[in-house]
C-alpha cells in the first residue's frame, strides 16, 4: 500500500476543493492510501505550527502534495508556519526521496501564483525529495486539463469562490499521476510511458 | 524629511542587528527620518498578522525595507503574516511608486537566501513599489562590501548566531543607498552617479 | 530631456507590438526621447551577442525596457546573448540606478512567463538598477489594463500571433509609467501621487 | 542498462569538470551508462541550437542532467539555445517522467546561481520531469558535501578557474544519487532508505 498525503491550507474552500480532486484520481490507482491534513488554527500558536504528530504522519507517506491559495505573492503565512516547522526533520533528511508536488489558486490568470509553486519546489528539494510537474503541454497534449499553461505544479483561477472545472480535472490529474508514480508496476516503465 | 521604514522579523536577533546596520547607513544621509518596526508574537492571532496601525505607519513610509531571517527557503511565517496582511493596502495599491528593498540571513553561504529575496521582490511588485538593488558588483567594486555576490538585496550568512562584520557593511550600505535615493538632491544625478 | 530605451527579441512581432506599445506610451509623456533596440541575427556570432555599440547607447538612457518572447519557461536564447554582453558593463556597474521594467508574451495564460520576468529582474539587480513594477491590482485599480494579475511587469498573452489588446494596453501604460518617472516634474510628488 | 545524459555547456572548463564529476559518480553505480553531450559552438546558427541528433539521443537517457555557468544571473545563452530547441519535443512531451537535475558555477559564493537553478527546475517541469534535488542538509547531514548549502542541484564556486574539492564532491554525489534513483534496485527502497 503507498501512502500520499495532501498537506494544505484553505481559508474558503477552494483549496480543499483542489485537495480533494487530487485525493479522488489519486484514489483511481489501486494500492494507494490518501490522508488529507488540513491546516488549522488550532494548531498555531503565536504564528508557529505546533501539531508535530502532523509531521511525524506525513513521515509515513511516500509522497506528500503541498497545497496552499496564493496570498500577496507567496504561500499563505498559514502554509509557511507549517513548512518553517519542517526544519527539525530537514536537518536528518527524513523527507529524502519521497515524491513532492503542489497546488494553488488565485484570483486572477497569471497572479503570481507561479511563485508560490516556485517556493514549495524549494521546501521540496530542501527536504531532499524529487519534484514532480504537470506533464501537459498547453494546446498540444492532455487537452482537457492545464488550461492556464503552468506546469510546475497545478494552478487553478478561482473567481467568487467557484473553481472552473478544468482546474479540478487538473488537480484529479496530478493525484492520479503521483500515486501511478508511487505503484511499483507502473514505476518499471515509469521513463517510458506515453 | 524623507521616512523609511523598516518592517522585519528576528528570532535571534541577527536579523534585527542587520536592521540596525541599515539604519544607521540611512541616518548617514540627512533629512531622513527611520523607523523600525519589529514583528512581534503579540501581533499575531490565530497565524494572521492584526496590527493594522503598522501598516498605516509603513504608509506614511517613502521607502520600506523588508527583513526576515530565510526558514525553509523563504521569508519566516511571522514575516509572511505581516504580508498577508497587506492586502488591503494592495487593493488601491496604496504603497505604489514608494522604494523597496530587503535583506535575510541564513546559516549556509547559499541555502536558498535568494529565494527570500526574490519572495520580497514580489511582495513588493505587487504594491506597485520600485525595487532596489545593491550596486556592487562582486570582485569588482565595492569591494568592502557584499562579498557573498547577491545583487537582489543584503544577504548575510550566520553562523552561531554572529553576523560577519561585511554582511553588516552591505546591510549599512543599503540603508544609505535608499535614504539618498530619496532625497531629492541626490535624485537629480541619480542616474548618472558613479 | 529623458531617455528611454527599449532593447527586445521579436521573432514573429509580437514582442516588437508590444515594445511599440510601451514606447508610444512612453511618448505621451513630455521630454521623452525612446528608442528601440531590436535583438536581430545579424548581431549574434557563435551564439554570442557582438554589437557592442548597442550597449553603449543604452548606457546613455535613464531607463532601459528589456523584452522577450517565453520560449521553454525563459528569455529566448537571443535575448539571453545580449544580457550575457552585457557582462563588460556590470564589473563597473555602469548601469547602476537607471530604471528598468519588462515584458514578455507567450502562447498560454500562465505558461512560465512569470519565470521570464523574474530573470529580467536578476538581470536589472545584477546591474544595480531599479525594478518598475506594474502598479495595477488585477479587479480593483486601473481595470482597463492587467487582465492576468501580473506586476512583475508585462505579461501578454498571444494566440495566432495576434495580440489581446488589453495586454497591448497594460504595455502602453507602463511605457508612460516609466517616462513619468524618470520625467522630473513627476518625480518630485512620484511618492505621493494618486 | 540505465542511461543517463548530461548536457551542458562550458567555457573554461569548469563546468566540463563537474559534468565529469558527475559521470564518474553515477559510474560508481553498476548498470550504467553516461553519456556527455557538451554544447559547442559548431552546434549554435544565428544563435540558434541546430543539432537536433543530440535532442534524440537525450531522448533515449533515463535522465538528463543540465550543466551551464551563471553568466548575468542565469544560464549562458548558449544553454538556452539548446533548452529553446527542445521545445519541439515538449509539444509531445517526449521526456516526461525522465528524472532530472542541474548543476551550475559562478565566481560568487552567493551569486544568482540559484537563478540558474530555478531556470534548469522549470525547463525540466515544462519536460514533465521528475526534479532530483541534492539531499544534503547543509550542517547536518554529509558534511563532506554541499558546503554551501543549495539542495536546489549543484551549485559550484570557482575562482581563478580552480574548483573547489567540496564542490566536485558534491558533483559526484549527484551523479551517484540519480543513477542510484535510476536503478531497480535501489528503486524499490527509495522511498525508505536512510
Amino acid at each position: 500500500m503507498k501512502k500520499l498525503g495532501i498537506v494544505y491550507f484553505s481559508a474558503t474552500g477552494t483549496t480543499k476543493a483542489l485537495a480533494k480532486a487530487i485525493e479522488e484520481g489519486a484514489n483511481e490507482i489501486e494500492n494507494t492510501q490518501v490522508r488529507l491534513f488540513p491546516i488549522g488554527k488550532e494548531q498555531l500558536v503565536d504564528g508557529r505550527f505546533v501539531d508535530l504528530a502532523v509531521l511525524s504522519k506525513l513521515g509515513e507517506c511516500d509522497a506528500i502534495v503541498f497545497g496552499s491559495p496564493t496570498y500577496m505573492g507567496g504561500v499563505a503565512s498559514q502554509f509557511k508556519a507549517f513548512a518553517d516547522a519542517t526544519s527539525e526533520l530537514w536537518c536528518e533528511q527524513l523527507w529524502a526521496n519521497k515524491l513532492a508536488a503542489g497546488f494553488t489558486c488565485g484570483s486572477a490568470l497569471n497572479g503570481d501564483q507561479s511563485s508560490t509553486l516556485y517556493y514549495m519546489i524549494t521546501l521540496a528539494c530542501q527536504h531532499g525529495m524529487l519534484w514532480v510537474s504537470v506533464d501537459a503541454a498547453h494546446g498540444y497534449t492532455k487537452k482537457n486539463i492545464n488550461r492556464l499553461g503552468s506546469q510546475l505544479g497545478v494552478v487553478a483561477q478561482t473567481t467568487s469562490e467557484s473553481l472552473h472545472e478544468i482546474d479540478l480535472a487538473t488537480a484529479h490529474y496530478l493525484g492520479k499521476r503521483i500515486a501511478g508514480l508511487l505503484n511499483e508496476k507502473t514505476r518499471v516503465p515509469l521513463l517510458h510511458d506515453e
